[in-house]
């Protein structure tokens, strides 16, 4: 069987840096997961000395570093408050959209989020506005009562097609829809090379956090085009799976550290040796 | 046969307010047609004295209409310098849309105008923009090299799933899109009014100008779904038309009076007698 790795995946621009800064501040804990994988949270605790607290309120040393996904504004403002030493590894282009979302607030624009609510970039990205509305497709707009000026921002691992229909149904409801595409470029490449590689391959192997929003995308255009897994380390790998497959492809999620995908092939070859 | 007329038709509020602003200025000229109807602008020249000038060179009064299409900002500027007096009967709902590409372009936005770049309600928006791009297709922004801001205007009498189409090309090509639906009601009631008719009727007839952007698209609206055919007067039907035909629906564009739809239903019902 033959294994192809996907022409862009794995570590984004964002996650990269925030690795980069946590790992040069020994002691320091990140307020949530920095990004969305288990074994690089672990990583960084074993080898960097970076805890990983669940909230502002378990933090009792003096330096806290910002999570990729960003904090709510209440939160940065409360460490600010406690005279806590703040390192920001939020993601340049989550900033932005908090930016945009705090901007068209003041303006008087009511905000359309396009994200998963439960998301802590959904979190720290709404936190920003005065009146939000986080919607997960174009259908949940049908209920809404909304002013004629809205703005719409998306999460930065959305699917750009899903966004255009949330953007399609807004314009015909309102007046002025002022629309800021936020998706993050790297989860584009990703995603188009993901789907490049899916429909020559037989099976793909997808690897992230299970937690990880740009994973689960390209888990889900993986999932139509052939047969596909998503996993986050090797002992997940069944042979069963390779079975009289000829191409196996390889993608990963923004959050995923190389040498996980490393151990992953490796293991692959094992089995399918 | 029977004879249906759609629910929603004919004369819009901009054209009923133009002729109404237009009959009561006896002597008065129009720059260009006042609304795409030649019956009515016949009408009015000889039962109201209005004439109908190509441009603002032929003025020699002192009175000048502004039809509801608009005229040009420069235009209105050479008007305002010589003196003349402006009564201006341009349709608020074309108003509203130059004043938006104004204050974008001023604001530093690239306006993209989704029309018929002949068209004068087109030449009256776009004339109002620093910079311009007029489009009547979303495979026309493909050549465009664009800023990453633009803003996105609507002649008022296009079909609003093609204005979507536009607004996703520029949001995947754009960081911002500034999408403003200046699609009249009035058009998208006339629309599905006619959607609903024709897909019961055997065969259409749309009544309206031959250069009236709205009643174009009423005809193709109709001809998609029935045999359909685009008529200025009664003089133009044609009785083959209506051989064992059941349902003859009517419909009419926003600048088509009522005393022609009633002249042209006299006549069907003559022809089918």
């Amino acid at each position: 069987m033959k294994i192809e790795i996907a022409k862009s995946c794995g570590f984004c621009f964002g996650v990269k840096r925030a690795v980069q800064i946590a790992s040069k501040h020994r002691g320091a804990s990140t307020i949530g997961e920095l990004i969305h994988n288990s074994q690089e949270i672990a990583r960084l605790k074993d080898e960097c000395g970076v805890k990983t607290l669940k909230n502002i309120n378990e933090l009792s040393g003096e330096t806290a570093i910002i999570r990729t996904h960003g904090i709510t504004k209440s939160d940065l403002a409360t460490l600010k408050e406690r005279g806590t030493k703040v390192i920001d590894a939020t993601c340049p282009f989550v900033t932005k959209p908090q930016q945009i979302v705090e901007k068209m607030s003041a303006e008087g624009y009511e905000i359309i989020f396009f994200g998963d609510s439960e998301h802590p970039e959904s979190k720290s990205v709404t936190s920003y506005a005065n009146k939000v509305y986080i919607v997960s497709n174009a259908d949940e707009l049908e209920k809404l009562k909304l002013r004629n000026k809205v703005a719409l921002i998306s999460q930065t691992t959305k699917k750009l097609e899903n966004f255009n229909k949330i953007a399609a149904a807004l314009i015909s409801k309102c007046k002025e829809v002022r629309v800021f595409n936020t998706i993050c470029d790297a989860t584009f490449k990703n995603q188009e090379a993901c789907q490049e590689l899916a429909k020559r391959a037989d099976i793909m192997i997808v690897i992230g956090g299970k937690t990880s929003s740009n994973t689960k995308q390209l888990f889900y255009i993986a999932s139509e085009l052939c047969d596909a897994h998503h996993i986050e380390n090797a002992d997940e790998l069944e042979p069963a799976w390779f079975k009289d497959k000829e191409l196996c492809g390889i993608t990963a999620g923004a959050s995923t550290p190389e040498w996980i995908i490393t151990q992953i092939i490796d293991k692959i070859k094992q089995i399918t040796a």
